[in-house]
């Protein structure tokens, strides 16, 4: 499927079939998010699989608006460094954006959870103190399809050689 | 070109032809930018096409690794907004990978500029006080090929239930 194509159909998933995602394809799509710039190479991201029902109830528990974290068959916890990057923020948001669109080319939902207690979940993780947990990415089979979110239109968000300056 | 192909094979590049990128494919990539997910559909996201050589050259000499900036044939600022998103810098590195991919799917390649005197390039670019310069990419026609660089091997940074157990 063409970057094109995906960028424009991904939509975030919150349910998902009870259908598991084989191992081979989890490591595909982390294969893919790791391929991502980071700050001087530095590449400061890991990931933890969790499928344990037990944690992914815990992990829901601690995320506003993530109830459906425990319903999807895989759940991705993307930790970053911020020793190793001052840019670990941006470095793993590129590496997950890598993970959500190689997903969809799968046919696999994804839905970034940004808003939870990071520290009661990096306890529950066992993510050390000095690591970042940027997000937790909730991974399955879609069983909903989205309508599109709405889009400012291009023309407000785009200005020439100067903020502001609307057209050449 | 599939997702997975456009990611692995994507490299920053540094070296443009002198060949012009016509306006409809830079308005092409940056309507993939606004694609990405962002907190809350805040879109916190707006882009300057930048062709002025004078202005090139000023941000050039903003940006510590920055030199090549004056000698692509554009370059796109990024701003974000932090009073939309508290995450504006996640949602715009997602949009940002976006625009990354789109291009280089066009053929095009680009660099992420991350450092760089950000109070000086904002006023060069006339963005307000209380937004954020989040990075400016140089894009055009590749004139280099580089080598991919090294990464370190998916199952040093791969995680399973817990951080830090190394299979199931």
């Amino acid at each position: 499927m063409s970057v094109d194509k995906v960028i424009r159909e991904r939509r975030s998933i919150r349910k998902f079939l009870k259908k598991d995602v084989p191992k081979d394809l989890v490591l595909k799509i982390l294969d893919a998010a790791r391929w991502a710039p980071s700050s001087k190479n530095s590449q400061p991201w890991e990931f933890i699989i969790i499928r344990k029902e037990e944690i992914k109830k815990k992990l829901a528990k601690l995320a506003r608006y993530g109830w459906f974290i425990a319903e999807a068959p895989v759940v991705i916890a993307v930790v970053t460094d911020p020793q190793k990057s001052y840019a670990h923020l941006i470095d793993g948001a590129c590496a997950v954006q890598n993970l959500m669109l190689a997903a969809w080319e799968l046919g696999l939902g994804t839905c970034w959870i940004g808003t939870m207690d990071r520290e009661k979940a990096k306890e529950v993780l066992g993510i050390p103190e000095n690591l970042h947990l940027l997000t937790v990415v909730p991974l399955g089979y879609p069983e909903e399809t989205p309508m599109p979110p709405s889009r400012k239109p291009l023309e407000k968000i785009v200005y020439y050689e100067n903020y502001g300056r609307k057209d050449l």
